[in-house]
């Protein structure tokens, strides 16, 4: 069995949950009496307990971030080509914590939980939750598991914002923070693509105000135009031109309203794939809190400001051809950090892939990537990898 | 009354239907057996006939281009910054024809008409009309009028791609070609976006397999759907920023599913607008016409080639911010024009707007357009504006 599963692959892995007692306050004013995380870590947390990483997800993401749950897995964890051993987040050296976010539907307390408060799921009445309750959880997650300090947080996309939240709020509980195809705050373009999405998904009959699974039922239509519309912001024009092109999916025009193009019966097949198995509520929250995010917003909105308390050391990395949030708004968060007098390192890969690239194992990207996680690895007294690769059993590679 | 009209408007004016009693055989093979044409002229047709000109429609626009219904209309037609006595498209001098395409839901032949084989509505049976068959029928018009050849066709758009397919099948019939924020076929990702709201729609359970009418009702949500997304494709990113940027509704966010920002009420405002008074049917066939706009296609996809066949002068104009038809789409109009040794000229304007950006009166925009105009009048010798201005009489200004 193991032969299936490459050699820099964490392995078969186990998600743990984790029960959390103590009652949560959120940004809305609203409170969660109590909650579950579920997590995985790869890798093992040293003597000092200084090497470990936290990965934070993106809107659809979930903690099953690198490895496989069984041999029967199709494919391995959505940052499966970053985590592993030897790879650019090193396993044989790092201790990685990947968890699912509150209110998200992969385990986590969300709104397919029980509310204790009445007996009966939260469906739409599971709070909306802001990117600086989830690093207020991800705080509790980290006291459980004895970690006093991050040697880094890193996310893509909003998880990015949740590593600058962390950077902001708790700057002495991380060493660097890695920002990746994020943005400071939404545009009123992202919002409104979010606001699209949310229509598709509240407008759908099935929905039933958030309480479809009353009606054991689930809205469909409005999860698939989500995802299809997401699907086009998360590639670029390019990517979709060098994919699909115009290609047809018959020889010749349908004269009807059937899938002509390869793109029209890929996003459709997307679409549906992911209304089976996402939670409308979950995707709701999550738009909501992307479209929310603005960490200026206590400090006169002035993002150099807001980024003054932090004490970590930052990388930020952007694409090309990410239109969802370009390249510039990756230099906004980079010019907010050189005016708060903090290290920065930046890089703007040269990509096709649109805004989807930080999941790709893009050459530069992680030649980028692994270097600076080698100054992390430096900074808290870890081997080098090459050193970590030489102790390593020889016939291993 | 008339003080409330402004003096460069074509003022009151009055569309006129045109009957059609010869089939009209399509792209698709399909036969239209008759048909009727709404249309608006503006101007007056001089002893030569030498003067007209021919507005082609976008996607949701209509045979209403300039002036007033009446005097409770609120706004004039969709182009009255460009059409009208001294303005652009100069009516004191040339005799300007707009109509609405077949498959319109403006009083042309489209799905809401009675099908004279079944005596009943279309609807969905109504088939899919391409960008040729359009221009095919604007030609019997162009006959109907006693137009053997038009100054200009101009369309921005959609319009712009019926305004190239005049070129190419029927060289003879234009002396000019305006073709204006518009793309020689659609991207992938152009298609993509039409593909989402077609789904919008057809998903909708309202729609019925598009016999909604029979159903006594009308696909709203869909429609909704896809004028929000439409209207995001017409704006730019930085045009949004502008007119929305993060703006609150109100003083605070609802942490619940209201809309929050300002561009999501707009948003749904537009939306809902549109899908009290746009067929659903007509869309769905007017995206259909976009996607499968490919005129190379007959060519082996060569435009240079296949543009090699026309015999008119071209102006291209396109918009820095436009993400829908970016300037590079334009450019490879203008390329191709040039290798096939034809006289273009080409503008790009630099505009927030995105691609609404042609609707709207830019003072550059205008001054081109404006001054590729009047070439066009020199050519077929007209006065110019100056000496047409110098003839009003007096204090008319």
């Amino acid at each position: 069995m193991p032969e299936q599963i490459p050699e820099d692959s964490v392995g078969l892995v186990q998600p743990q949950t984790l029960h959390f007692d103590e009652p949560l306050e959120l940004r809305s004013g609203r409170v969660i009496p109590e909650y579950q995380l579920v997590i995985e870590t790869y890798g093992e947390l040293n003597a000092d307990r200084s090497n470990a990483v936290l990965i934070c997800h993106a809107l659809s993401g979930h903690h099953h971030a690198a490895g496989y749950h069984s041999m029967e897995d199709r494919k391995p964890g959505w940052w499966d080509s970053a985590i592993g051993p030897g790879k650019v987040i090193d396993t044989n050296r790092f201790f990685v914590v990947a968890l699912n976010n509150l209110g998200g539907c992969h385990g986590s307390t969300g709104p397919q939980s029980i509310n204790p408060e009445t007996g009966k799921e939260y469906g739409p009445d599971f709070p909306i939750v802001a990117v600086r309750d989830w690093v207020k959880s991800q705080v509790r997650l980290a006291d459980r598991l004895g970690i006093e300090q991050w040697a880094a947080v890193v996310g893509g996309s909003l998880g990015g914002m949740q590593a600058m939240r962390w950077s902001i709020d708790h700057p002495q509980r991380l060493r660097h923070c890695l920002v990746i195809a994020s943005a400071p705050k939404l545009t009123a373009q992202n919002i409104a693509f979010n606001e699209v999405a949310r229509q598709a998904i509240s407008k759908d009959p099935e929905f039933h105000g958030g309480r479809y699974k009353d009606h054991d039922t689930v809205p469909k239509r409005g999860l698939m135009l989500a995802r299809m519309l997401g699907h086009i912001t998360y590639l670029s024009d390019d990517s979709m031109r060098e994919k699909f092109g115009r290609e047809l999916r018959r020889d010749k025009f349908s004269f009807d309203y059937e899938a002509d193009f390869q793109v029209e019966s890929y996003l459709r097949y997307q679409g549906e794939s992911f209304s089976g198995s996402f939670d409308a509520n979950t995707y709701l929250l999550m738009t909501k809190a992307l479209d929310y995010f603005d960490p200026s917003i206590d400090h006169d909105y002035d993002l150099a400001k807001t980024l003054s308390a932090a004490e970590c050391k930052f990388m930020v990395i952007s694409f090309t051809t990410d239109w969802r949030f370009s390249p510039e708004r990756s230099r906004e968060i980079v010019d907010a950090l050189i005016a708060a007098g903090k290290s920065v390192s930046y890089a703007e890969i040269e990509a096709a892939h649109g805004h989807d690239a930080f999941l790709i194992p893009i050459p530069r990207y992680l030649d980028v990537f692994g270097r600076y996680m080698e100054t992390v690895a430096a900074d808290i007294g870890l081997p080098s990898k090459t050193q970590s690769d030489n102790s390593r059993p020889e016939g291993s590679n």
